[in-house]
């Protein structure tokens, strides 16, 4: 019995944007230049365990929150990394306050919310942001509005509207999580603009988010099956695993490790994505373990076992 | 041959607007105040020919543009009126200039949309307005951006946002006529930030126009033929017409004269809407036509001649 070999097809935009990159980076260099360590980041670098576990055997130190850095003798020096999501301006005042040398990898992008949500709270705007409250990059926003008096919600989406309970007079400044769908977003503001008088909406949603999100909608229309790999707390790739869904079957994973043969029993086009956290070895691991799992499809008896 | 006499349904929302009502008491106290007459009126005073008609009768001048009104003599008082749509500021002060006396007519309604237009594009905002480039209310609004050096654009809606050549640093004022639908403002913000870096929009849609709009939409689901009743000429007529017309079939009509019975053979559930410039009058006549139409439709000897 022999069939087709099934065609892999990695989606055209997919794993590090540029913030992972240059993050990942600034931690190397960081990690080079203080030989006899430790290096501190504020959180896990990046949603991704199996970078995260290679950066602690390089003597990286991953603290959950400020309050957990040791506090400094005199003339100790000790470096922290800021990741790319970024943090509320109350934390970077208590690492400096503790003495700590900050490295500041705030993605450029994830500024860009922070900047306009301070800005329409300024002037006077009730703030929603789309995204979720847990979220670092959330988290390090609502940091920036700290200390304002105007009313800041953070919402999933347009269909928690309701809960906003909007007035005819009010004005709201609308931002989105750098990582989140934009049609959720466009959605969001139409739903909001019905019940008041003017939105102000920032198109915060970063380029890489709308590539990759295009780039997997593309390829699942296409695709019997989608493998997207990337941590299980990595907004991004979640959201990249839920549009493919809408198109295709869609397996989540977060290394090569878990796929199962029977996800490609019988499939002939397989697409592979990948989140903003995702190094590119994994995906080529990810695509290796693919093709040796399919070429195996061929023979019966292990199509049988399966 | 009997039949079920079918039912007759007017939209829980139809006819004669606030600002419609507004102007038209307006004229009719001016053309009293004035018996020797004449009152001007720049352009139709409505979109409704019949209304027009009856206001002609009485003494009403309607002229194309204030170039057509004639110059005073010295101490000569004469009056016009501004309809709801608006007029530009400059308009204005050419009747001041001619000595008219001026009764500013403008919906409230129709300025918020003037108002937010000129304010976006002095903030130095590029504006986008969603109307017809040839309604008067779209003429007044442009009005109020005279002088100001930003980029203006008049489109139909989301299908034209390609020929504003977008670029992602740019800011953008969206305002709509106040007479169009909601769901195509909401998706043209959505189709314009997908482009560029911020959007501030304006809900300038009127009240009137929402809820004619949603009772239209409600009565075409459960009708089998909808009458729209207004001028040809008038916006928000064609509007109503258009999203009956996504649910059923519909007829737009300026009177009952121009009904025809065939319109109701074998119709069990008939709607009838009209536009903001139609006086109920019209509407009881269009239905009483009706009620005649589909009696006799019970007679096969008419049935046979239709």
């Amino acid at each position: 019995m022999t069939r087709a070999k099934p065609t892999i097809e990695i989606a055209r935009s997919a794993g590090w944007c540029f913030g992972v990159e240059r993050i990942v980076q600034m931690a190397e260099k960081l990690l080079s230049e203080t030989p006899n360590g430790p290096v501190y980041c504020l959180g896990e670098l990046i949603h991704n365990p199996q970078e995260v576990e290679r950066l602690r055997a390089k003597g990286m130190v991953f603290v959950k929150s400020h309050e957990e850095l040791p506090p400094l003798e005199s003339g100790q020096k000790r470096k922290v990394l800021i990741r790319a999501h970024g943090v509320a301006p109350a934390v970077k005042k208590a690492l400096q306050r503790k003495g700590y040398e900050i490295y500041d990898g705030t993605c450029p992008l994830v500024t860009i919310p922070q900047k306009f949500a301070r800005e329409i709270a300024e002037q006077g705007y009730r703030v929603v942001i789309m995204g979720h409250r847990e979220h670092p990059e959330i988290q390090g926003i609502l940091g920036h509005l700290e200390g304002l008096k105007v009313q800041i919600d953070v919402i999933a989406g347009p269909e928690e509207v309701g809960r906003l309970k909007l007035k005819a007079s009010d004005r709201v400044g609308l931002i989105s999580q750098t990582t989140h769908p934009y049609e959720k977003f466009a959605q969001l503001i139409g739903e909001v603009l019905k019940y008041c008088l003017e939105v102000r909406a920032y198109n915060t949603i970063c380029q890489a988010t709308f590539d990759r999100q295009d780039a997997i909608r593309e390829l699942a229309r296409r695709c019997d099956v989608v493998i997207v790999i990337g941590g299980r707390n990595s907004s991004n790739t979640c959201r990249l695993a839920e549009i493919a869904s809408q198109y295709t079957t869609c397996y989540h994973i977060e290394d090569a490790s878990e796929l199962k043969g029977e996800w490609f029993l019988g499939k002939q086009r397989i697409g592979i994505s990948a989140g903003a956290s995702t190094p590119s070895r994994c995906i080529e691991a990810v695509q290796s373990a693919i093709e040796q799992l399919t070429s195996s499809v061929e023979r019966p008896e292990i199509l049988e076992r399966v």
